[in-house]
């Protein structure tokens, strides 16, 4: 490189900003995560460029293009973002330098038979997206459609780097490496960040200190996703564990909130019962909400609605999912309509974080979804755990974070292994490895191995538009 | 070393024998297996020296010793040994060559509780000595006694190689070399001997081929003790996998048996329906017994009596040992008068094979207990493991096994990693985690936590007499 | 599979024969080793059918054929085997059972290049075809030669086994795995062997006992091809190291041959001091002929022409290869007019009793290489190494070796990282990386490293009519 | 914990400041490295608490807590520490929270042995305190004074955490974990920290743009101490690595120097041309001074004092090291009669700021050695290793780096095993194995091995007053 172009060319750094960056969102059209994406964008000055928006609903797409354009219009927004909505993914991918993913694989109505036809058997679950029986069936449609994106993204934008949000998160983003082993993709989810707030607010609660924000409480975050695990966590140099103790002997009969009673008003809240169970029972905080830990359990936390209900948390009935769905449609008619506003607020996840830390702006330690590389010690090396990672200008690496104890371990890797077989299940369509998978999920253990068949084959029939290529 | 010395130390060798040996038997009260090794060095000219008898009831050694030495004046046999009961078990290996471990941990009325107690929760168990909530208890109380065997051995016999017939066999060898990491340990089962058998019925049953022997079945065998697996078998050119296919599809329904009807009159027989059922669905052959496989698995097999039943194989109750156990005294007691004499014939072990192999007179393969080198990828290292071994000349080396298939692999860790649960649980007397494992056993986690919880103490309670430490 | 079809398809097994072989034979123009194999062959009466023929030189594949057709019609000989020139290597491969491949990569005036060109610069080697400055050059002709071959077999053999003859041994084993993972092959070699033979002098030596066979000598073998050691060796009950200790003292400084004055006579014998030496430095076993051993340190035996003559060993003059060449064709030349018969003797090698094994026809130990899959602990999972394996009917499966003692452990290491890094740059036509291997020789490290960059440049100039690709 | 107690306990953190705490230091007579500690605790204000100072010289150690304490009355002085010397070593660890070692194992004359007699032989080496001969012998007398401090802190700090400054860092941290494998120890070096300061002198060089720290310098560690390679290093957005090739190709041949013309007045100065040869050879940035560079290669660059100047480096004479120490002193009498005061300015070393951290007073980021768990891939497990960690509240967990490239890989594990094998032969007094290891230094390997043979006895005979229990 002669040293006047490379001088040129690094001009832009002494005023810490980066321009011309183009993201390619795949997905989004549910409107949800699109939405605090373009929030976010607009919230940071640093950088700027283009979102090219690809969804398989095109209209979606436009709307969230239009939508995005008028908030970079707004006088008060900091970060300049033109939004363009594009009829293919390859469009999209082209000359991207990031990739962000979120997308609702299948249709509310085979999410639908993922959640309620166990319940015909007595299978409670209380998301259905990650483990479980509709766990299995939502990994068998969304591996191939994550197996054909990691190939355009391997064709077009081998170097971008790509963040998934979508569920079941550590398979989309094993598939990513399966099909491509050398994308530079990772997992974000906020379940853990959710747990950071709770300790913030036990910190408060118990020794009267106020905390200013949930990245203060450092933890050593190990497992995967939506079944984590915290073995290490501390605020300054206080020892967060044996508070954890006292927060959870104080609380345990009743649960704990962070705003009372706002269980009782959302699907998604607890009271963070199983959680302390979980603490009283394996002596180490569960990082995830309770309607997400209770699936990786036996059903002792799901038997029936009343247990449920005991527990103070929540199933979550897909026809809620479509009214929330209407309801955000209808939201957004108003924005394009200019009757409202995008409200621009800071949406507590992290991707434009990320994005400013993979560009060189600020290191950034927090926690990922990646391939075990051994940060991990004892799960099998490339299947995707979560834990801390330093992100820095283009590199994400893993922090190691050790050893589950043994009795967290084999339930971990129960999961794990089954997900392994998923992924080869789906990927060479073999039902035979599926159901092996299936019957071998904590909630599907319990009932007779004939109900179980009974039960696969009809979630398999339920939803065989997106399983191509089956033998149904 | 002077030349002289050398020609003088290796003279023997000219004549292929080895004379002065002396082996520990540490149990064998019980009769059955203390027998059995009598008759096989009986049979064996090779060899002799002295067998030191220790059994926790000396009356029972000294029987022994009067039996084997009435056997070795008698002029048919071949092999001649003195044998000699002692009361400590330090007398025992006091330069020792080689030892091995029989016994009976607890008492029958333990293995009572151990088998009985969870029928009370629907829990049926066909053995109750290795998994499932018996096997768990057994390895509790037999853990302490093999890690004070394992002491005396380090300190009194530490070069020599230690055979253990003893159940849970995978957890009595990891505790041998938890303790003594340097021990020449291995523990050795007939289930696979039997596999072998059925495979050789196999070739004549469909191929009209008589076979000679068990050992010119060639298997890999991998897994763990009593939940192993044969991924590759064959008779001379012959691929026995397709075989066996065509062998599982033609007896699946009515089983096979190789002597027709000895299921209905021993609780030790089966109709191998349990291991057809398991090719179906996993595609290797089991290498155990039915009644030990069933207790591995979901209680698909063990649900209650009628299903037992109907999968052809036995439950064995403890009154059964006892009545068997009086009938063995009474047999002895005929021995010992001289009213009858020891029948000497092959008793179908290898243990005098593999003496013969350490003593470098002929190579052996054949499947041993060992901690995991690397023989089963993807399963610890150090957890024991079953798989082929290369045995001779004071060396048992292990053939690299491969990999089980994802599915088998996840059901046989969860067995691997709640045996080491319970293996630490024992040695440091912590009943939370060896309650993690007991309600991890597939047999348990099908009743809800509050009952398992009770049965837990219950058995605790029944058998606290042998776990001396425990807070109970 | 129906029953009947089932039987037939058996029916010799009764009579442990097998018939209708196909043998790919790549290579053998150079007619040493194809002449071994027919000899073996021909002594064999259990198998029979076909040898394809295949060499680069067309007439030398016809003329063996016609030797080896004349030797199967002989009435004495027991193996009867049709042979068959082909002109190319699809022929040869298309049906394959097996697959042997030994052949001479590049010619002798590469090979003068390799061995000669060094000693301009004070680098003396006495064979030049595994290690030192030759064996790296070697291995870079080499190299895309098997890519080729691997290639062709994926597609043609894919379940054939292969059984490689050629140097560098490690390198072209690494190269089949590499293009083709899947593959069945293994790499053989005789130097073990005759280590095997001195030990069984060494106890006729010291101990006045006539030893059978080599084979009685049993070993545990590990390290890569030509830096192979032996860490535990007996005869039937004695244990040989000991042994060994008495015998390297007894004849160090003279050195031991087991034919008199041999190494005076020929290039390939020598006094065994090289091994007796490594032994009193290193205390275990050097099982290869002491010209290999020494290329494979640094220049201690190999300094000049005067240290190769005090350590009693020879080095190889190409000069030598090409007249022993020319008396081997002048001795085909006999065989093919019928003036001679070809002798028919046991060749000391065991390809023929590999693939009796292979096919179900007993089993077999013995040391082969294989890419590591842990049978070496703590070398790289991938490379090959030279350890026993147990071959059975359709399996080749390493024995656990062990480690070895952390001095050895980092000589062999340091060879096999070199080999991984001449494996790249061979495949990538990398000369940077290459030379970078090739100045971390221990025959190359002594000179210095501009020296190194002449020689390097010379022989890469001198062969680089067998360097396609490459930036010379 | 009661509530009211846990409040008490923690009221200081609001205060972000940590008092009471006791920092135990081991050695430090030598003046140099406790002055630096002293002045970076003196310019903070937020820890406070007691050194204990203990040297084997107790006069030594009486000097340093005077200096310390003057410093400490010091009005402009944030961080009020008491210093107080102590005879014993008990007395230091007893109730220690840190552990800072620094000593100089044995004497100036065992160090001159180790840098100038190789010299009789041809060997130079720059420092002599890492690698090559001296390194070794410096290990060799080492080891077992770190084995006896590693067995008092076990006894009475084993919750300290413990930071190493004395070379050879990698054989003296893991010789603390090899005998207390719980300990919570890691080593600090300075190396890199230069190599940060390089790259950000060549930011302002090549682009003109002026960098406010090294640590605006980010970059991926991986290696050993001393010989360290950066395989990533970015400042901002900028990719450095392809600027690194062009400052290469700019200063290959007369060198860079921060401070123009330093390397000619101080022997730790040099002009990085090893490090950019390197760099040109194997394609990374080596991470240290090129005086310890150079004696982990072949003699390219140590040849003689010659080719020393010839690579603008310098050798470090034990004279030079004498008269430096004297210096230190008189200028100690200064500071004690109060001629003089200690300068108060940071030290560039981060003892201070990990404190810190591990106080959980903020994140960091920084290069350590630390046993190998996997954070490079490839090295053996428990070996110590250079990369980054993140240190927080009481925990310093690496960060993943991934794997060096063939070449540099092999150079570096060469020297690990030849590390391993000074470890084993230390502790076990085994002089054959501590030759092989010296045989096997690159430095070494070019004389004969009569002439290795004589200098290693020589330098052991040297030094043999600290080389106790050894058979000399
Ligand atoms: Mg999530
Ligand atoms: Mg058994
Ligand atoms: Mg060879
Ligand atoms: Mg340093």
């Amino acid at each position: 490189m002669a040293l006047k172009e490379l001088k040129e060319n690094n001009k832009e750094q002494i005023e810490d900003t980066v321009k011309d960056i183009k993201i390619a969102y795949i997905g989004g059209g549910s409107q949800g995560w699109a939405k605090r994406l373009m929030s976010d964008l607009a919230l940071e000055s640093k950088i700027s460029g283009t979102v090219a928006l690809y969804d398989i609903n095109f209209k979606a797409a436009l709307d969230n293009e239009k939508v995005g354009n008028l908030l970079s219009k707004h006088p008060d927004v900091k970060g300049k973002w033109h939004y363009q909505a594009v009829q293919t993914i390859q469009e999209a991918l082209q000359g991207a330098d990031f990739v962000i993913i979120s997308i609702l694989p299948g249709s509310f109505q085979a999410m639908g038979s993922d959640v309620h036809q166990p319940e015909k058997y007595g299978i409670y679950q209380s998301v259905g997206d990650t483990a479980g029986p509709g766990g299995l069936m939502r990994a068998c449609r969304t591996i191939p459609i994550y197996a054909d994106i990691a190939n355009h993204i391997k064709a077009l934008a081998p170097n971008a780097w790509v963040i998934n949000y979508t569920n079941p998160m550590s398979l989309c983003t094993r598939t990513l490496y399966e099909i491509f082993p050398e994308i530079k993709a990772f997992g974000c989810c906020h379940e853990v960040f959710h747990t950071q707030e709770l300790l913030a607010h036990m910190v408060t609660d118990l020794l009267e200190i106020e905390v200013k924000s949930r990245k203060e409480i450092k933890i050593n975050v190990l497992g995967i996703n939506h079944f984590t695990w915290i073995n290490r966590a501390s605020y300054k140099n206080i020892d967060l564990m044996p508070l954890y103790q006292t927060f959870v002997d104080k609380y345990y009969e009743e649960g704990y909130e962070i705003k009372k009673g706002a269980w009782r008003e959302s699907v998604f809240e607890s009271c963070n019962r199983v959680k302390f169970d979980l603490f009283k029972r394996y002596g180490l905080i569960a990082a995830a909400g309770d309607r997400h830990l209770a699936e990786f359990m036996p059903p002792w936390y799901l038997k029936d609605p009343e247990t449920v209900k005991a527990w103070k948390f929540r199933l979550t009935p897909v026809d809620f999912r479509i009214q929330d769905q209407q309801e955000k449609i209808n939201k957004n008619q108003k924005l394009l309509s200019g009757e409202e506003q995008l409200e621009v607020r800071p949406s507590g996840e992290e991707g434009v974080e990320m994005i400013l830390a993979l560009l060189g702006m600020g290191d950034l330690v927090t926690n990922v979804n990646l391939p075990n590389q051994g940060q991990i010690a004892g799960l099998p090396l490339g299947s995707v755990v979560e834990t801390n990672a330093l992100i820095r200008k283009d590199s994400v690496l893993p922090v190691m974070a050790g050893q589950l104890p043994l009795d967290i371990h084999n339930m971990v890797q129960r999961h794990v292994y089954n997900q392994e077989s998923v992924l080869q299940a789906a990927l060479n369509k073999d039902k035979q490895l599926a159901f092996n998978a299936f019957i071998n999920e904590p909630l599907v253990a319990n009932i007779s191995r004939y109900k179980a068949e009974k039960l696969f084959n009809e979630m398999i029939e339920n939803t065989k538009d997106y399983l191509p290529g089956w033998d149904i």
